[in-house]
């Protein structure tokens, strides 16, 4: 353990969260949530942001120490429009430039990360700009998918089962092939792709085996199967399991 | 929280301890290690069990509340093979019964997990026997996986990139075909079966982006560029990671 007054430890942390209980944060991100001089989140505007809101329940609302990182844009536009692009990776470099300084005047920063800081995180596109100058440590975190099979009560893969994890944004005809082609999967980013996904669900037939997860772990959570969900409302974090069916011994 | 002796909790937890470090247990796992009257871990004869070794660094060694459950088969023989699949599914069945008679006799039973339990994990043998009969948590832990790509410095998923989760057991035309077919992997359960699953990352033009890491997390850790790798040793939870290479914002 590095990171003590008398031996100051890397400058940033990246501090997975887990889904959402706090209980599911590990001992490093807690020792790290209680020293650091800054915790820095994503969030959009007038609202506190997933991991902010994790990390109040472990450390409290401190505004002395807190960074607000407020994403230019509120609407899922589509990934190829320079609408979102450009004004999203602007937005990552003015971030990283305010971090960096805090940076350079000494502090520790941990910038927080609900789910797994490495598997499709926002915080990926602040590391690649400050690790290269700084030191910077990852704590790995439960990811919102392990809090989905878990809570449904669903082993997502036995024996020599394949996963395929899908993001819910690629088009229908890819989501339906990959989706024969595999032994168990989960669907990321549902939000608006839901019917979508849906169509695609069934026209692989797997209607039947899908659960839906909506806020695993949290007080709000969701867990129903596909099939008994009647409307099309999704948020963008919610997601869909197809548990595999390998070898049961 | 259900666990204290004035309100008893559920009668088995299944505990995610992650991918070896301590400090990537979570409180809730560390809640149930410090309180449960038994410690339940799976082990090949004469060892001591990589979830047992985690568990030991933070409660230490307790004989009085130790079970260990040792595996009757020590060579990794063919799935489909009889040989393998009737004394390991009477293997579960006996530890169930076991586990069952500690649950009847009024003990909180904890079974420890490497890594994540609904995951790939053993206790998934245990957890379909006894939880259809007794109150049955489950603790999700971080993923072996996730170790790897973290301690790799490593994002594996960016943006809509696709995620295969592959065991290195699969044929190897199979594991070439699904590797040429996603944006990012991950091939598991390596073990003997690396000089395969290497042809197969050749035949999908993979080498020079794949990484291969073992013991992530642990002491013994080793992660280097596959293609720097010049032995065919590898233990069964080494694994090969392959980046995505999705949009960088």
């Amino acid at each position: 353990m590095t990171l003590s007054p008398s031996s100051p430890g890397p400058a940033f942390f990246g501090v997975g969260l887990g889904p959402g209980d706090p209980a599911y944060v590990t001992l490093r991100a807690r020792e790290v949530l209680d020293r650091a001089d800054r915790l820095v989140h994503f969030c959009k505007k007038g609202q506190r942001g997933n991991a902010r809101t994790i990390a109040d329940r472990i450390v409290g609302v401190d505004p002395a120490r807190e960074i607000a990182l407020v994403y230019p844009v509120t609407t899922e536009a589509p990934v190829a429009d320079a609408a979102y692009a450009e004004p999203i990776a602007a937005f990552y470099a003015e971030s990283a430039a305010l971090l960096a300084a805090e940076a350079e005047a000494g502090r520790i920063v941990a910038i927080l990360c609900e789910g797994d800081p490495f598997f499709y995180g926002s915080l990926m596109h602040l590391w690649r700009r400050l690790a290269p100058r700084f030191p910077f440590e990852v704590i790995p975190g439960i990811s919102g998918m392990s809090g989905a099979w878990t809570l449904a009560a669903t082993p997502i893969t036995w024996g020599d089962d394949v996963l395929t994890v899908l993001p819910g944004t690629l088009p229908e005809g890819e989501l339906a092939r990959r989706l024969r082609d595999t032994d168990a999967a989960v669907v990321m980013k549902l939000g608006r792709n839901l019917p979508k996904v849906r169509r695609a669900l069934a026209e692989a037939g797997l209607i039947d085996r899908a659960i839906y997860v909506e806020r695993a772990t949290m007080a709000e959570q969701v867990i129903l199967p596909l099939g008994e969900k009647t409307d099309d409302a999704a948020p963008y974090f919610s997601m869909i399991l197809v548990p595999g069916e390998g070898r049961r011994l």
